[in-house]
């Protein structure tokens, strides 16, 4: 013997798979399964299978809902005329949580990656040139890393001869954050973007 | 808006109510469900139900099988008169893997915690009392903290009227540690142990 019963191994490997889930932290999300009583398991099974059938990507913007249009693309309280670009649907929620954001997103459903094999072709780029009108603004909000400003330059380009306005996040210190634990990229990006006080 | 999808936070808050599982991983993770395909949600699901239907509690060690007796409990080759006592079924596969252990186990189910209001009652410990005959070896290998000292204690003084020998795991350095990082509790354990050299 020396391994687990099959069924329990394989609902530990099923675990492992998720990133940040290591095999130790699987084991024992697998044995909490086994300890936890039936409802309780069949909660777990039940929601894993709601989220792949509830939930649709908006046909508007990408991101995540239950209805198609999202309630941020079809709120007529929101300035559609600001289209913020994000890499992945759950980046919303963080902009949404923030709530002082009040235009629209636009998520591409990647990043620009050459080594990983992603070009344009691979993001949600032909539904973005559709939306974007005259004097819409697009603020670029990709993460700020290689992969993140060269994806960003690229959108920029794209749109270069049309009249929108093209704004990107700024970088710089985090907010509570001190200069002592401040990496040198993120300094010198907070030097070159410093504002008049 | 601002929230996830009630699908979405649902899962969620399942995850999340895994140990070890903080808020963030278990966004994290219901995001991985959305992303992966529909097979894999399928898999994931059939294999959290299938540990609930498929796994049962051996009868005689209480720990964990898909075949009722276990495998341990019914290998010829195995000392039946070694019992090696432990607090869950997951302990028996940390000392499989090591295995160097020939005798068999007996599972708790659970550790002496007044605190907790975890009493002997609550315990596998009538099941041991039949199992247990003259020269029958006790292992008691509950952790080496208050509440298994506690319990160790307590099942010796169970069998002090029979004719059982009676041993408790090694407490000690572990192997590969540095006495640098070593804390005071353990160093007074390993110096009280100390072997002939």
């Amino acid at each position: 013997m020396g391994s687990f019963p099959n069924s329990v191994q394989r609902l530990i490997d099923r675990f492992a798979r998720f990133p940040g889930i290591g095999k130790k932290t699987a084991q024992r999300m697998a044995f909490q399964v086994l300890k936890s009583d039936e409802t309780q398991a069949v909660e777990l099974a039940e929601s894993i299978m709601q989220v792949k059938t509830k939930i649709k990507y908006c046909t508007i913007c990408g991101g995540i809902t239950e209805d198609d249009p999202c309630n941020i693309c079809t709120d007529p309280k929101r300035n559609q005329d600001m289209i913020c670009i994000v890499e992945d649907p759950q980046d919303i929620f963080i902009f949404e949580r923030a709530s002082t954001y009040r235009g629209v997103f636009h998520v591409l459903g990647g990043i620009l990656s050459p080594l990983d094999g992603i070009g344009p072709d691979d993001l949600n780029l032909n539904k973005l040139i559709d939306r974007v009108k005259d004097n819409t603004e697009i603020i670029l909000a990709t993460n700020p890393s290689v992969e993140g400003d060269t994806t960003a330059l690229y959108i920029n380009k794209l749109f270069s001869e049309r009249n929108v306005k093209i704004t990107r996040l700024a970088t710089g210190m985090p907010i509570g954050s001190a200069i002592e634990y401040t990496d040198e990229a993120t300094l010198t990006r907070a030097l070159e973007g410093r504002t008049t006080f």
